[in-house]
């Protein structure tokens, strides 16, 4: 019997799980948005994950469903699991990728270090929060719904989010002054192993991930840290997949926890190239609840820079042609400003070198050009 | 504009052309000869690739036509050339794979070393041959249409062949006392760019590719040797896309070419793991006459196992479960006896180590058991 994987959400991430699946034999069906989605290919159900009768004739052809993006709501995924079907990773693990407030109370309970927080409901508990700070400068995040830099704000004052709090209670949180911000990838299946990649650094520009290196500036026990941070969180969430913790190093390197992604995340696209084993291939496996790849890697370091807008496919002969090293990914998706349209992988003996490499292969082939 | 690939054949070559195409945004079209191929997941139209109108209507539709197979009529080809049609390896290069006479005559007017041959028409014709032989044995070939041992045969007198030379000419050919067999993968553009992989040492059995490993037994000067010869073929015979060329070692380190594919090639599967491009990214690259690919291997060594007959799904875990680096191609087959179902690659640090991993893995997965 084939085993059958099915992704709600037709996007990069659904995209990219496509190639390990047609390795490893896998039956991959995607519940799409539209019919021009980016894991169109392998598309078989094209609806509205907010709808339950949907997602459970969806649910019904496979075998275990997991996700491209945190957004279905946790009483579907309760009600699938209620009749029994296999979701990873699971509602009691989504809520916390979904709500972040849940997911910081979550945290603190697991002892793993977090900015300081509050949830304002008016404009008075903000001034007050915001009183408080040395900078005069706090955070202000919706609690659910936000993405690459929708939903996050900087703000030194109330009036900033009145439209936000109008909707509900606003998380506010201490503008941390970090000196880099690193990603942790690790996966662990239903049964519970776990298994960590190295560390990355991430570059975020306008709120959104730009540029990742491996190995990143930080001190190799900021890693081994970050490491034993993540799998805290994925054995006590008991998360399964693939869990993304984004993270702050503070000046004295202390490790604070910024947000989770349950599933494949940007920051690990350079382990397609990298590792032995990416991430889309490890999520496949740990849904699945197969043994763990090896997560060794392939080459000194790595870097990977966002393509935005849309990829210029006349220029991929010139982007190819500055050096054999250089991967190309593309989504599939139209052009459209600021969209992340693909990324440029390239692996090697020095960050600094391919870090120049793929920013050049990504200048030609950006439709944004670079930020 | 997307760049649109056409691949007649929808075997597992194809298939294994879906991943990169994917990856860089190549819109990739399969001409299958069913509708539950192992690359049906990229199968675009449905017919027999032995008619000209249903590969002119398919050709139509893409910007560059390649093959799975090397079984399309050359005069199906010329006829796609004669209207426009980019088609990579032409029909001139592709005479040479589909016809071992021509392909040996090519070969021997570029002065690169072959087995002494002869064509037989009657019995007279192979009992002189045989006649001539030290060992009493030859080797006869059917001069189109084999594969996979398929049209192979070491006879030792006319009476074996009979069916065949009623059918036309047989090749005749000496049985080589070699010490390995190897295999030299090399890429080549339209525009003249060749790009060869390190030599991979081949193991067949019953005339069919079981094993293979990189770094093989045979000394890195025959690897260049075998770089030189390969070159000068594709160079020669303007072959595009990628070109294995099989070869024997000899016991004095001479090398003479056995046999040509020009297409991605099952001895070159390996690289997928192996090398920083595999074989699938690197012909599509070139058939776009694209700037090659890095060929430079991630890791010291390489094993590749094939699985034949089926693959057990069932057996997926544990398979997975003997060492972490096992990494299995399923190429979606229904199952039968002889059939390639698929392979397991490991690489790692010791040739000898992996492949018996690779090894313990087949014997998990493949219906028909190791061989």
């Amino acid at each position: 019997m084939t085993h059958r994987v099915g992704v709600i959400g037709g996007g990069q991430l659904a995209r990219m799980m496509i190639p390990p699946a047609l390795e490893m034999g896998i039956d991959l069906r995607v519940l799409a948005e539209t019919d021009d989605s980016s894991a169109g290919l392998a598309a078989t159900a094209i609806g509205d994950y907010r709808d339950l009768a949907t997602v459970r004739d969806f649910a019904a052809e496979v075998d275990v469903v997991t996700f491209d993006h945190e957004h279905v709501p946790v009483e579907i995924v309760e009600a699938l699991e209620a009749s029994g079907v296999a979701v990873h990773p699971g509602s009691h693990a989504l809520t916390c990728a979904q709500d972040k407030a849940v997911m910081r109370r979550r945290l603190a309970e697991l002892d793993i270090g977090i900015p300081q927080w509050s949830m304002a409901t008016n404009a008075s508990d903000v001034d007050a929060f915001v009183a408080q700070s040395a900078s005069g400068e706090v955070v202000a995040k919706t609690p659910r719904g936000g993405y690459d830099g929708k939903g996050v704000r900087v703000i030194s004052q109330s009036s900033e989010i009145a439209e936000w709090l109008l909707a509900g209670p606003v998380l506010l949180e201490e503008k941390v002054g970090f000196v880099t911000e690193v990603a942790q990838l690790i996966a662990r299946r239903p049964s519970g192993q776990t298994l960590a990649w190295p560390l990355v650094e991430t570059v975020q520009k306008n709120g959104v991930c730009s540029e990742v290196l491996v190995p990143g500036s930080a001190d190799p026990r900021i890693g081994e840290e970050a490491q034993r941070m993540a799998t805290r969180i994925a054995d006590g969430l008991e998360v399964t997949g693939v869990l993304a913790v984004e993270m702050f190093v503070l000046p004295d390197g202390a490790v604070l926890v910024n947000e989770l992604a349950m599933r494949p995340h940007n920051s690990g696209h350079i382990f397609t190239e990298l590792s032995s084993t990416s991430q889309f291939e490890q999520h496949l496996r740990a849904v699945l609840d197969w043994p763990l790849g090896d997560v060794s890697l392939r080459a000194p370091s790595g870097a990977m820079v966002n393509i935005f807008g849309g990829v210029r496919h006349d220029k991929m002969s010139e982007a190819l042609a500055r050096d054999s090293r250089v991967k190309v990914h593309d989504y599939g998706k139209s052009a459209r400003h600021g969209r992340k349209a693909g990324h440029v992988s390239v692996v090697g003996e020095e960050t600094k070198d391919i870090l120049e490499v793929a920013r050049t292969a990504v200048a030609s082939l950006a439709l944004d050009g670079l930020a």
